[in-house]
């Protein structure tokens, strides 16, 4: 067998045995496969696809090419939540502690952000002190103690994938559904948890630019879950523009501690009421009114961040030091209408920009800075009156690239669904 | 521009302009592109293809990337002749001499065997002294003086085919016929000739395994050149079975020189007289049958083996100093029957691993070792007559590897044709 040989079969679209695939990431990870074949077989798989037994085997061998966590010592069922990534996404943020005040345990490892989708962990560490690096004990232990762990990635997990992704990222080859699909779940699988919940994004500003690649993409990952005996549920939610109001690390932070506090925004109260109803629903076995009352009891008796503000202090952080950037530009329409879209896209990667994500994985974050939308898709908006806030600190505005994200007309559109499905 | 953006338009099939392709080429050249994102735009190539225009500029930009030879200074007109690569070809070294007898001047630069295939220039070589390594000028006074130089690529033509090639035949991007026909165009159009003469070999021992793609390669080239206003013709040749007898560097040698005298096997004969009427019919307006005639004459009356010999001492080799092994083995027919086929590839393939050939570009090649086939496809061959011999040196024979590469029936099948197609 030779790599050369498992190229030329998946260039010819025939179906990869357990052996090739694990020939060839096997001998990727041990450096016997160059980056250039590997960069050739991902493209062949990118255009020619792999069926449900081919990912199934390659998370499978991506999976036991390093640690897999083991939560045993955690008393009761542990859930893991993760997102496909999107634009001012902080679901994990308010549904964490959210469910961690009703008992659930969350043994979460998160991911940084790159490109124009944020991650959890930068998000994090925007508050002072917050320490995301803990050994796995002292992870498993927090967890038993508090309910709630949020950190970045502890052991060696799935080096397959990391040295995959690096690859993919800058060969081109990302926009495949059973690469992705695999990727995630190898890294979900690795992580030990019980239940794997899954938001996946769809939309202008996700990694799935349509309905039907959401749908494909949530079933193969509920399959291969299912191989393991791992309950895993998707959600499909709409990511057409921002989640929230608040696009950047300490914003974001700021907007999820209000919406824990019972003021959040609507949109991020569904995407969240949502899942932990789902997960509640799969631990508990409780109905799903049931479960929202719950919930909704949660943040309006201050539970909720209760639950957060323990979190914070278990890992170091201090909650009253959240800062954002004092220079704020206030940014007004150029007309009066409906707002009809706001592009996802656009906004992240102006955030990212302005310095709240990462080009390249070596960039710094400024944590400071980021976007805070005034009106949302749906609203009606005076001429002059604020569209949206930017906070600032080394990078200057471009007020026409801003209100460029916008679509504003006389009338007023249908304004599309939240929530559109679930897959499990 | 970025080569990421590059990869991703050509992995959704769409068309790429000039500047993205020059961007592409000439950024692998300069070494500011890396090989596993060449590879990977490499592979997206040949799975969604590249059309005309995209395929001359590709040609364009590879033949710009080094040297063009400027063959002005030869009186008349220049021929090259190419092959795509087959088991036994020899025409070369017989087509060469024979219109370089008629006073075409053949200025042809070759290259080695790599695979199954052989090389013309490893074939002159196991003519001991003869040197396929002389300077430009050196190589045009000779085409002026004799007619004819056969010699190794000199200058630095095309070092991005070069480059590319190498990526492509370690990443399983080789069959591509955009990219083989740049790749061959580019080099022919460097090297000067007026007019190019290409032979396609088209069969289980070819690059081309079938008649379709072989026809849609030819077609690609003649177009590339007609952009060039550089006459091409395509000759579609059959190469299932090996051409001639011999496989090996010194046997096929003594068997171009066999023919050179008027002692050539038919089917050798048969490509070698259809090229050569085609050349003289575009170079000195002379119908087939007359040309024919005249090609002939050259090989009876002594003239084309005296030009060979010409050509052999000029370059410095000595034509009575061309060894092959003593130690010769005999495999006879474990049947009786008629031969209706035997395996090119394979055979190519015991060939190169006795020594002939290179499996890489490192391999020490041996000129002594090859096969010589006693029978044809066509033949009657009785159980325990001679099918084949085998000259070895370090390797052993393997004779039942050797007899699975020929089917043996009582009925004799239809025998193929040999020329399948002219594309001009």
């Amino acid at each position: 067998m030779t790599i050369i040989d498992i190229i030329n079969k998946k260039r010819l679209n025939k179906e990869l045995t357990r052996e090739e695939i694990e020939f060839a990431v096997n001998g990727y990870v041990n450096n016997k496969i160059k980056d250039y074949q590997m960069s050739s077989l991902l493209m062949a798989i990118v255009l020619n696809g792999m069926n449900e037994r081919e990912t199934i085997d390659l998370t499978d061998i991506m999976l036991k090419s390093g640690d897999i966590i083991d939560l045993s010592k955690i008393d009761g069922i542990v859930v893991d939540k993760h997102s496909t990534g999107g634009v001012g996404d902080k679901v994990t943020l308010v549904l964490a502690p959210l469910l961690a005040s009703l008992g659930i345990k969350i043994a979460k490892m998160s991911g940084r952000g790159l490109g124009h989708t944020g991650g959890t962990i930068d998000k994090l560490e925007s508050i002072k002190g917050f320490n995301t690096k803990i050994t796995e004990d002292k992870f498993i232990d927090q967890v038993n103690n508090i309910n709630i762990a949020l950190v970045s990635q502890t052991g060696n997990l799935v080096p397959a994938d990391k040295k995959i992704y690096a690859l993919r990222d800058v060969t081109g080859t990302v926009e495949s559904i059973p690469l992705i699909a695999s990727s995630i779940m190898s890294k979900k699988l690795a992580s030990g948890a019980d239940i794997i919940m899954i938001d996946v994004k769809v939309g202008n500003g996700a990694l799935m630019k349509n309905i039907d690649d959401a749908r494909k993409l949530a079933s193969l990952m509920v399959k291969i879950g299912k191989s393991y005996r791992k309950p895993t549920i998707c959600l499909i939610t709409n990511m057409e523009e921002p989640l929230g109001f608040a696009i950047g690390n300490s914003l974001e932070v700021i907007e999820a501690i209000n919406t824990l506090k019972g003021n959040g925004p609507s949109d991020l109260l569904e995407v969240v009421m949502t899942l932990c109803s789902i997960i509640i629903g799969a631990v508990n076995k409780i109905p799903n009114n049931d479960a929202k009352n719950l919930l909704f009891k949660q943040l309006n008796n201050g539970e909720a961040y209760k639950k957060f503000e323990e979190l914070v202090t278990n890992q170091g952080g201090d909650i009253n030091k959240i800062r954002v950037s004092n220079k704020v530009f206030s940014i007004k329409s150029d007309k009066s209408g409906y707002i009809n879209k706001i592009d996802a896209l656009k906004l992240g990667e102006i955030a990212k920009n302005l310095g709240a994500g990462r080009n390249t994985i070596d960039d710094k974050i400024d944590y400071e800075v980021g976007l805070v939308l005034n009106k949302k898709v749906g609203d009606y908006v005076e001429k002059d009156e604020e569209l949206i806030k930017v906070y600032i600190k080394e990078k200057d505005v471009n007020i026409s690239e801003i209100l460029s994200c916008y679509k504003i007309d006389n009338e007023l559109e249908a304004i599309p669904k939240l929530i559109l499905d679930v897959i499990k």
